[in-house]
């Protein structure tokens, strides 16, 4: 049996690690979890999964869990992430948490010894140096959950990483892909959330629409693959079946593909190294490639200068991407504003190199309190 | 520095070897080689390498060839082959030969305990099971050169075999691709010799228009990689940039790609484990992948049959192609004879359980003399 701890357990990567590991439950112990703000989800986890610490939203509701539910220890908001995370077992952390607030449980379950599996980019993203030293320090492992650096870890199986030339993360584009800039102009949030090819939360859809998503995940990527920004390629790939590609240095290049189902990569971040049995057909059909067109897509772009550039610049374009897309959900700022919202945050930010964590979490704050503050009235 | 031995020297995989022995050539001594008909090109390869043996096409050669190269020991013909293939210093025995005549030297050099790395396809073709058998009792290592099954090979490290769903071989469709089977009957020789993306010899672009070379390499791939025939596929991929890919049971599918080059598996093979450095850039076009048409190649579905049968059926289908591929380079007889001969020639025969090498020679030198018999006069 394998402790399991689930951050995020109600949400869209949350729910589907659940699926997962009900097809081999006797293999599994879900120790901890946090839980959202759907009581009947809440209450139909608490149900089927026996756990011993669980995360409720807001501590007005912990006098009816904790009557409903005796044997469970409750806990709330981001101090309950902490204690899961700080539990006293050893095992495997899922981290599906969504946005910034998902760096600290991490942090904290490093330092209690606890391996991670890690769907929660923004972790990488504000604060990959200290992530990456706490790993060594602590002696434990970072699985990726993402289906592209899921799929790069699986294709450095048996190879050596000096023999990288290059990676090459694959992009669909996102909903309005085939929009040019000036129809952009004029998107709502409806159009914006319908992505063609995976079915995921809406941060991320809007994400995956304006590439900040791809972004993101370049600078993951070079924290989880030591690689330089200049060894790390993104390609547009409509099919989504292709999520990760490598090149050597001996002129073979590896891929790996699978249906769009997030249930793929997290079975593999589970049962590592083994490969268990998952119904999924994929079928070879035409694949397209393109070139990323930069200029369409410039928090693309500003996501490698930022990686470069490093301190807490990555910091700052996150929080200024979250809370911008938060307002563009709310119906507060259009589309393209998004943008012009993170590029203005971040160009008018002053870096700071080698910040603490203490930093990263505060600057977080700053930023997103700022932007919101500023367009929320309107 | 690694003792090679390479049987085919002055062919198209033996000189493409040459070039990526060439690259390192400090790591590597070439103690005995084959060489050609071509006095030119025989002679640049003795002046440029210090064998210790070498086998010529002909006794009458060997005074002239003694005389000017006094260090070097000449063998000639097949007993040449063998002389050399049991030459007593350790080593790789790159098998580059074109035909069933490269059987017997892959026993002798396995006998005499050198590793086999292995482009001549009709060695597992007529005695698979022997060769399994060979390779272990002697312990030694048998490589891939073929360009599928070296993708394949490199698709399994680090992986497990019994995580393997299926595999998938990839085929261009060769140089007549585009024809109906009607358009078949008035091929030209010419017209069959254009391959469109490989530079290969003119019996495997021949196999590859009658689809007869994946058929060779379906059962090849049944013996490399321990896989039942209902677990071997065929995809066309126009492209030929995806080589291989392993549908492995979780729902990953990874490919292997990269340009048509055959000096890419040449040099994996040669240095494996290690990825030696390449110059070499694979573009990621547009891929198409389209299902295999059965009826429009009727030698591949053939290859299946007779593979999964065995006995002395796999030599007699390959025995009859090869000299029924001969006759057409000749213009004795039209593209789809070769077809119509090879399954006449399978469909007659009585075949035999367990044979043994001694049958195996024999069945593959009697039905080629009696197919040559039969034609030649014409």
């Amino acid at each position: 049996m394998k402790n399991i701890y689930l951050l995020g357990a109600a949400g869209s990567i949350g729910t589907q690690t659940l699926d997962v590991i009900s097809l081999a439950k006797h293999q599994f112990h879900i120790v901890g979890l946090s839980l959202g703000s759907d009581t009947l989800k809440n209450e139909h986890i608490l149900n089927q999964y026996h756990v011993e610490i669980a995360c409720l939203r807001k501590t007005e509701d912990l006098p009816y869990y904790e009557q409903k539910y005796p044997d469970v220890r409750f806990v709330t908001g981001q101090d309950g992430l902490m204690e899961i995370a700080a539990y006293q077992k050893p095992g495997l952390l899922i981290n599906a948490l969504s946005g910034s607030a998902g760096l600290m449980p991490t942090v904290q379950a490093i330092k209690s010894g606890k391996d991670i599996a890690l769907a929660n980019k923004e972790t990488l993203v504000m604060a990959g140096d200290i992530i990456k030293e706490l790993i060594q320090t602590y002696h434990v492992n970072l699985y990726p959950i993402d289906s592209e650096h899921s799929s790069l870890w699986q294709l450095l199986r048996g190879e050596e990483k000096d023999t990288i030339e290059k990676i090459v993360i694959t992009a669909s584009g996102g909903s309005l892909r085939d929009l040019t800039r000036d129809q952009l102009k004029h998107i709502q949030v409806e159009d914006a959330l319908k992505h063609p090819n995976w079915k995921m939360g809406d941060k991320i859809t809007i994400d995956s629409a304006t590439m900040m998503n791809k972004g993101l995940e370049v600078i993951e990527a070079h924290y989880l693959f030591d690689l330089p920004y200049n060894r790390i390629e993104t390609i547009l790939h409509k099919e989504s079946l292709v999520h990760g590609l490598i090149y050597f240095r001996d002129g073979t290049v590896k891929a790996s593909m699978s249906v769009s189902d997030m249930r793929i990569p997290i079975l593999y971040a589970l049962h590592y190294p083994k490969r268990m049995h998952y119904p999924s057909r994929l079928d070879l059909v035409n694949m397209s490639f393109q070139p990323m067109d930069e200029a369409r897509y410039p928090l693309l772009r500003l996501a490698y200068q930022v990686g470069h550039e490093g301190g807490l610049l990555p910091t700052v374009m996150n929080a200024a991407n979250e809370a911008a897309v938060k307002l563009f959900l709310k119906k507060k700022i259009s589309f393209l504003d998004i943008e012009k919202i993170v590029m203005k945050t971040v160009s008018d930010f002053h870096n700071k190199n080698n910040p603490t964590l203490e930093d990263i979490i505060l600057v977080d704050q700053l930023i997103q309190q700022q932007i919101s503050d500023r367009y929320e009235k309107r």
